[in-house]
């Protein structure tokens, strides 16, 4: 509806790719809507994915010891992490949802996107102990993670060699989103794009953009165990 | 025992982190043990996690058209990989056993362990359809993946709120190592270094120094869904 905001995470290197026209049709028929998109294009951005010391700046609180987590945490708090991440830390306060579109990679989604989770939704910012899980402090967002894959449906079916997909979705739907406090859309998966005819293609396009049009009266999953593992 | 090749892959910031013992560990007691121990440290070799077309040398396949998957597996085939892929390879090639080392971050690997996954296991050298699982390309090797978590034992038994810890490890140790035809050792996890005390802190050094003595001797898990989610 007019005046929502979405943040695309985008995780593909060629625009011409099937990644490339899910985000598209994203695109065109959110701002349809009257919703303001925005896209972060990783590859495009050359989104650093290594979690170091340049993602604060200035002094650190214990030189003498390195550790990520204590440092972004203070660094969040004192306004002093690197101006990537609180760009991006930006767009996440203003987003009512946030789509993750990208080609699953070894399970999951691929280390450029995985650093962007690392990174932005630092403690302080996302979650801060008690505040997690239904208290995590991005509560009141909508996530849905968009991918393609290698295998068909028929190899991620429960007893199938990669089992169930849902499997693989509790890292990321659950250790990441529900734990920062975000509602989980169902996935949106196309299964295989390279292995079907061009024609397949097409409809898979069609039935995202069809799905898009009545995102906003889906209720999110219920995430827990029994979603996943049944 | 003496000639047994171990790769350590350690993706952590800071040597005197408790990641660091744990690294230092065990490349001490596996080169007592007449090991020849190499290590990967990810952090200090600045690896690169995102897969992009710079991990091709020379001409693409399709410049048309740039798809990661295809593109690696002819480069591999040719010898046109970067040379940083080639390095790691070679590593993995010969080695009887991998540890990856690791802090858990988001209910997975840190972004740049997860782009050596995604890099270095390109298709043609660790799996090329149908040589995949059981007979991946990468058999009669070991993984052992071992890593520190933030969260409690409590807090990842099954029914408390992460649940159970074996949930994450499905896309780690199936989705890549197994796929792999890589066989899995039990994982070595060090819950919540840092909320405990020094003295428990040494007691988690000397059980995996411990472990380590008798590692050969262990069979691996069976790595099928019931192992993960019973």
């Amino acid at each position: 509806p007019p005046g929502r905001k979405v943040l695309i995470v985008y995780a593909h290197q060629e625009p011409k790719s099937f990644n490339g026209s899910l985000k598209r049709v994203a695109v065109e028929e959110l701002s349809k809507q009257g919703c303001s998109v925005t896209v972060s294009d990783l590859y495009a951005m050359q989104f650093e994915p290594r979690a170091t010391r340049n993602d604060i700046v200035g002094c650190l609180h214990n030189s003498e010891e390195f550790n990520y987590g204590v440092e972004t945490l203070k660094a969040y708090k004192r306004g002093g992490l690197s101006s990537d991440l609180i760009e991006e830390q930006k767009k996440v306060q203003e987003a009512d949802l946030m789509i993750f579109q990208f080609p699953l990679y070894w399970f999951s989604m691929p280390a450029i996107m995985k650093g962007w989770m690392d990174r932005v939704l630092v403690q302080g910012f996302a979650h801060e102990f008690p505040n997690c899980y239904d208290s995590g402090l991005l509560k009141n967002k909508l996530a849905l993670f968009s991918f393609t894959t290698g295998g068909s449906k028929e190899m991620y079916a429960k007893g199938s060699i990669n089992g169930d997909i849902r499997y693989l979705l509790w890292p990321m739907q659950h250790g990441i989103m529900h734990f920062c406090g975000v509602k989980v859309l169902a996935p949106h998966i196309c299964f295989a794009p390279e292995y079907v005819s061009e024609e397949k293609r097409k409809d898979m396009l069609i039935a995202w953009a069809q799905r898009l049009k009545t995102l906003w009266k889906e209720e999110p999953i219920i995430c827990s165990p029994e979603w996943y593992f049944k």
